[in-house]
């Protein structure tokens, strides 16, 4: 009969003793396979516990598949490989605070300053949400996000960027990237997707580990053509018209017809309008869109939440065309929506009550502020830089005056605990890129510390590196 | 030269006039390509209006593209298309609250009841969040997930799932369905995906909407079963060893061992272990994972909160064995994390704080008591019925008494307003189910409309339809 010493002092309850005993004894061979085991009143008996404690650990092991029951026949062992001598423990280690390094002046991470976000309304609108939609946060969404959402974007897009769409063209994810995966498997796996080079790289990479084949197109002065375009194979393009990143190229108007007119040649061809900065335009009106300007349907227009409001808010949408939405319903319809609900019942009370606007327009302020104060200090700093503006966006453009090469400047830099975004960074090939043309994404620099860095900059780029 | 009347009562700015009407005359052709326009003085003088109004005008048509400014000289129009005539608008119609059919009863949809949620708690700790966590909430998490939640999991799944994981392997994922195509991405579309049949009839479908190959393996009444798997061409497995969906069955300890054994034989073999419901076992421990056996790192363990806190709250998390993280970092450690922070730092607080244990013990014995009295509704209302039960999860078999065939049953009872989920909806062909075995998915159900419900089924199964 079965022997085990059954501890009740040890907080480990006499069932899962039992259960471990005998799972140990089949693991090892001790009970053999198609041996029958002691029945459950046997068994009690003589190790002195109550029949349920054994049949609890029986039921546990049967479940487990250790041992089968036969009906009123008994417990029998089941065939069960003797594992390997366990290795010592190959987990990895666990990972420190990431290491960041600590840069003196930062000139490639755009970031948002805490003070900016509207914590207290945000904090408000969340617990509003809990409070109204309680049951409705327990329902996941439709597919394509909130419809209360989706009628919100489609109202602040009415009013603030010219754009008459329906909530039903709405597509809500989490991030631009995951919209990005959704379109590929809309418009298909086979086709050419067209970047921007130079141009934001993860754009490509992202396309790149979706496995499409990708096509780098060089701009000229007017962003992409439609010319280059079309010596290519491409049938899909991704662009930036509003504000290019990082040349900050506004398509002009010829070019842009152009495009549409490209799109419009072939069944199958789009145009992907990325518009992630044209909250921040300083001056004028905000730049029509493509998507506005767009006849044949050819135009599927993205934009983000995480750009204006935070980063850590993970919402992105995507507009498409009317005739595209019977495909994606049938194609992707299925796919529950990315976003968190709160978030998406909180932004639409952010959007519908006002306080986005008023929040964009504070932004703006602020931004323009930061921007004239950087451009202020570039000026008195780095006399012989040429700074070329546009009135745009969270970055600008400075021509350095150095014979240094790039990746001379920016290690030599980095020495000096300034990290440098140039534009060569953003070309496929860095030959074919100006040389020295500073990217400087303004909104994470500490005014502060501007006069010190460009002072050691300078020295730099004179050819002395003692500063 | 140019002539427009602007009205200074409109509501519009003189600017925006102008520029709209030079605009309207560029398209229309009035103006021609390479015209030059009057100089900002003298239109200011012929209009009546400042020379700041014309040069903001002028400005806005040159950023658009319009007319390009030629120093020393002036402004000229630029080749513009003239667009064709606006169609009546082709927006497609809005839409409505989505219509969704109201159901006496309905087996087939799983709720969470709004009651069962710790509003109070998770708005308390968001709030907390909010203040504790501010500059944190306004930079990305790490592309795997902040660090915290993480940590938290790990601890988690130590103590109540036995599974000794290293934060470092842990990824987290707006919903499950996002990992998947992570997953694809990672193992490479190349490959070929086995999927359960009968199963979750969503999961063949994302893998497939992603252009990879699947094959449907029929399950025995172990499960999936090394033998089928090494009969088709199968590189990746996704299986739910601790409970199968619909059926119920528990994966026995020799089955898993021969599926370990079948992943270790060729390098690129995978096994995809979906825990999805493993949290509701009502009676003895909890089923160990896969992962925990698997000595070879050939187990990836997937797990999601929506199922367990709410379906709003879009967060999964995959552990990845270790030799996979270097490729997972390199191949796709650039995608942004798609979870909120904001929810990602609530939940870790939730978890640390035994928040989480203590809404799952609660989950458990609420769903517990539904259950019994579902299974004893059905035993008084449908006595020749076969209730085929397993102590865990969200829904259990009911073999119904019945000579009517599936669709039969289904379509008679969907006019008396009862909704069935029957095993054969699961299996990709419907002929190889056992027939009339009704899948109750109990979570949803109002027990207070049982009694009438199953009158009306029983009714139907009679071959009686005037109920």
């Amino acid at each position: 009969m079965l022997t085990y010493s059954l501890d009740k002092t040890k907080g480990i309850s006499l069932y899962e003793q039992l259960y471990s005993a005998i799972r140990g004894d089949i693991v090892r061979g001790t009970l053999a396979t198609g041996e029958k085991l002691p029945s459950k009143r046997a068994l009690a008996a003589h190790l002195e516990i109550s029949v349920v404690t054994v049949e609890n650990a029986y039921e546990q092991l049967a479940a487990e598949g250790y041992i089968r029951s036969e009906e009123k026949r008994g417990y029998y062992v089941c065939p069960v490989d003797t594992p390997p001598e366990p290795e010592s423990s190959k987990l990895p280690p666990e990972p420190g605070e990431p290491e960041e390094r600590r840069w003196f002046l930062d000139f490639v991470t755009n970031s948002t300053a805490a003070e900016y976000f509207p914590f207290d309304t945000w904090a408000r609108l969340m617990r509003r949400t809990i409070l109204d939609k309680s049951t409705d946060l327990l329902r996941p969404t439709p597919s394509t996000g909130a419809l209360e959402l989706r009628r919100a974007i489609a109202d602040w897009l009415r009013a603030f960027r010219g754009m008459g769409v329906s909530a039903s063209q709405i597509i809500l994810g989490a991030g631009t990237e995951s919209l990005y995966s959704l379109l590929i498997k809309l418009l298909g796996r086979d086709k050419c997707y067209a970047v921007e080079d130079p141009g934001y790289g993860k754009i490509a990479k992202i396309y790149e580990s979706d496995d499409v084949t990708v096509r780098r197109i060089a701009l000229d002065e007017a962003g992409l053509s439609a010319e280059a375009l079309r010596r290519s194979d491409a049938d899909v393009v991704h662009i930036s018209p509003s504000h290019h990143y990082p040349t900050g190229i506004v398509m002009p108007i010829g070019r842009r017809q152009e495009l549409l007119r490209w799109a419009g040649e072939k069944e199958g061809r789009y145009i992907l309008e990325d518009d992630y900065d044209s909250e921040f335009r300083f001056v004028g009106r905000p730049i029509p869109t493509l998507f506005a300007a767009d006849e044949r349907e050819r135009v599927i227009y993205l934009n983000t939440f995480s750009k204006t409001i935070a980063p850590s808010i993970r919402m992105s949408y995507m507009i498409l065309p009317p005739h595209l939405l019977a495909a994606y319903q049938q194609k992707l319809g299925f796919y529950a929506c990315t976003v968190s609900s709160f978030e998406q019942y909180t932004l639409a009370k952010f959007l519908t009550q006002g306080h986005y606007e008023h929040h964009l327009n504070r932004m703006k302020t602020r931004y323009h502020q930061k921007r004239d104060a950087v451009i202020a200090a570039i000026r008195a700093g780095l006399p012989r830089a040429e700074i070329m503006e546009q009135d745009a966006g969270l970055h600008f453009l400075v021509r350095l005056d150095t014979h240094l090469a790039d990746d001379e400047l920016q290690s030599r830099a980095a020495e000096q605990g300034i990290r440098l975004a140039l534009l060569s960074d953003y070309y496929s090939d860095p030959r074919n890129a100006p040389p020295h043309v500073l990217v400087v994404n303004y909104s994470g620099i500490q005014p502060e510390r501007l006069g010190e860095g460009l002072r050691r900059l300078n020295t730099i780029m004179e050819g002395n590196d003692h500063v």
